[in-house]
């Protein structure tokens, strides 16, 4: 098969990107490892900043979005004795939408026939081939056989573990990391959520965030030791430990009930630069991690693809290449941004074991310069729907 | 000798609460353990934030203050390419004033005799007593003989080496402390600055500031190891380093001179809670330390004081002792958010040795953050002029 643009992955990117190559003109082919089913089973954030709703509105794929979804105003941080309020909408004129990533595929997935956008399922062992020169490819396996896909670039959709950053050689590229001591432990259940806007905890007992997906079904989360596993934690274990660490008021309003799912999962703070080599343009995952204190993970992405459809459109509809050549700074410096404010919000809400009574004293002096400051609280909020593109 | 409050420090802080307090009709001694010529010898911070200069303005001794300080408008953070300017009138409508401690506590020395302010100079061996009755004392050795000063409060100005903290029960009070992996070395010469405003500069080579007294006083540092000795900086080697990690535009303006003082001081963070016990009132170094990032310690004295000066004359004038009562939390929560200024100014603009290429990575995020938001800027500003009292 022959195509101008080869996306690695049907995740929430590599279809976001499709869809925007397809509005352009520009030829395009998805291939995804796994089964259409598999990929909607992945439970993950759920808040999407302005610019992931403009893409989907400017897709016209923003119907069920807008129907469904729910506009939050504001966030809040809490520290066991009171809730400090970002009103973002006053604050920045800007807002954000809670609507499941989940929700957000479906609706991209659903709508690739009619917009002629191919996505191959089950395509394994997917492999990067000549990506320094200007006719990459692309093979993988799929019911058995062998198939080849020539494009002028490919697009790594593909997330942390996929083949595509992995396809660049160890020494043009540069990997920054930092783990975190502590994973999160989430539980979704169909519950109304425990307040109408997010509340991001710091409590004595550790981190705690009351979060949602609609007006119906709740997602929780702690911090656990990394060394916990998920079956330590019963239904009831895990609802006492949110009602001590959101604080009383939102104990109060939360509905307890079965986990849809429960899981555990490590932070990690990761970047790969640069996001291009030759022929190959890194988004999302692929190319970075935020720890989902902030929800930047999905939105990130979603910046990425931004950058990557006008360039590439630019590249096949008006023959210039430089925002092939631009793409990989331009994305990198918006990374750069949500990583920082990804990690400062981390170490702001986590009890870090490593910090002793000094830098718990300054978690604390930061929540109430935060408190008092409006400068502080701007700054909060012009993060949290998402710095310009 | 028999007063209502018995200081003990004539520092900066002490002899700006003496002021204070006789302006109130309050009776009160200074008690210092060193000459006049000592403690003017000192050098020390040189920019004043808001607080401090209303304090001089409403004591009517900031005559010389106004005539030979300089009014700066704005401060710049530097990284080896870029000046970015913090446009702190723009922004918050206030600028700071550059001043040397020295010679402010001139004026405010100067000023004692007219005012009736007593200070005693050389009183050594300053021991405080009977603290949690309210008939406290302090007794002193001048001249070979012993006196004692019978007060009904004791407030400590006397410094973090000072008896005033350390006669408080280890029981009673905690403490909070972080210590710096690196030193500043300070030059003072007598030359032009090389820029009208100051120049905090993260450089790979470490930290740098390009700080002035006047018009004709130059005053640099750069970070140095803790291991570092002064004797092994030379004052050419000195202005080497500083002209490379200040870049080449600050560079190009230094001029250089031999050095009036030159001297390696450790970083420190460090909060004695609470700043009252008793009868016995903290302000100042006394109760916390500042890393000099930013230049808080002196304005935070300021403030301690401007708090303490209130509490008490409230405590003599009007027979309540609620300003008492609430000193400690009031001042804390100031300097808390000093503390936390300091802290991170100090973790953004040096390298330190425990940093990844991750952390490094994320001092480029802020500053680049920085550089585009208003709201970051505006948060800067706000702390730099100083937070409301």
């Amino acid at each position: 098969m022959k195509t101008q643009v080869c996306i690695i992955g049907a995740g929430p990117a590599g279809l976001l990107l499709g869809h925007l190559l397809r509005a352009e003109g520009v030829d395009c082919v998805v291939l995804e490892r796994q089964t259409p089913d598999y990929v909607l089973g992945r439970i993950r954030a759920g808040v999407l900043e302005t610019i992931t709703v403009d893409l989907m509105e400017r897709l016209g794929l923003d119907t069920r979005m807008k129907a469904e979804g729910l506009w939050h105003d504001g966030v809040n941080l809490a520290d066991g004795e009171r809730l400090i309020h970002i009103d973002m909408a006053e604050l920045v004129g800007k807002r954000v939408m809670v609507y499941g990533q989940t929700e957000l595929t479906r609706d991209l997935m659903d709508a690739a026939p009619e917009r002629g956008l191919e996505v191959i399922y089950e395509a394994s062992d997917a492999a990067l081939h000549e990506l320094e020169g200007d006719a990459p490819y692309v093979t993988y396996t799929k019911d058995g056989a062998e198939h080849r896909v020539d494009a002028r670039f490919i697009v790594g959709c593909d997330g942390f573990h996929g083949p595509s950053r992995q396809a660049i050689p160890a020494s043009v590229g540069k990997e920054f990391e930092r783990v975190y001591p502590f994973g999160w432990l989430g539980i979704l259940a169909d519950v109304p959520p425990c307040n109408h806007e997010l509340i991001y905890a710091n409590h004595e007992r550790g981190f705690a965030l009351a979060s949602m997906r609609s007006n119906t079904r709740s997602r929780y989360y702690v911090d656990v030791p990394l060394t916990d596993k998920v079956e330590e934690w019963s239904d009831d274990r895990l609802w006492d430990e949110l009602a001590i660490r959101l604080g009383p008021d939102a104990a109060a309003h939360i509905t307890r009930g079965p986990a849809l799912e429960k899981s555990i999962a490590p932070l990690r703070s990761y970047v790969f630069a640069p996001m291009r080599h030759g022929s190959l343009l890194l988004c999302g995952d692929s190319a970075h991690i935020v720890p989902p204190t902030g929800a930047k993970g999905l939105n990130l992405a979603a910046s990425d693809v931004h950058y990557a459809a006008a360039a590439l459109s630019t590249f096949f509809t008006k023959s210039s290449n430089e925002g092939i050549v631009a793409y990989s700074d331009t994305a990198l410096a918006r990374v750069w941004k949500s990583e920082r404010f990804s990690w400062t919000l981390t170490k702001l809400m986590h009890r870090f074991p490593e910090d002793g009574p000094f830098e718990r004293a300054m978690q604390v002096a930061e929540l109430d310069y935060i408190a008092s400051s409006r400068a502080a609280q701007t700054s909060i909020a012009e993060n949290y729907v998402g710095l310009p593109v």
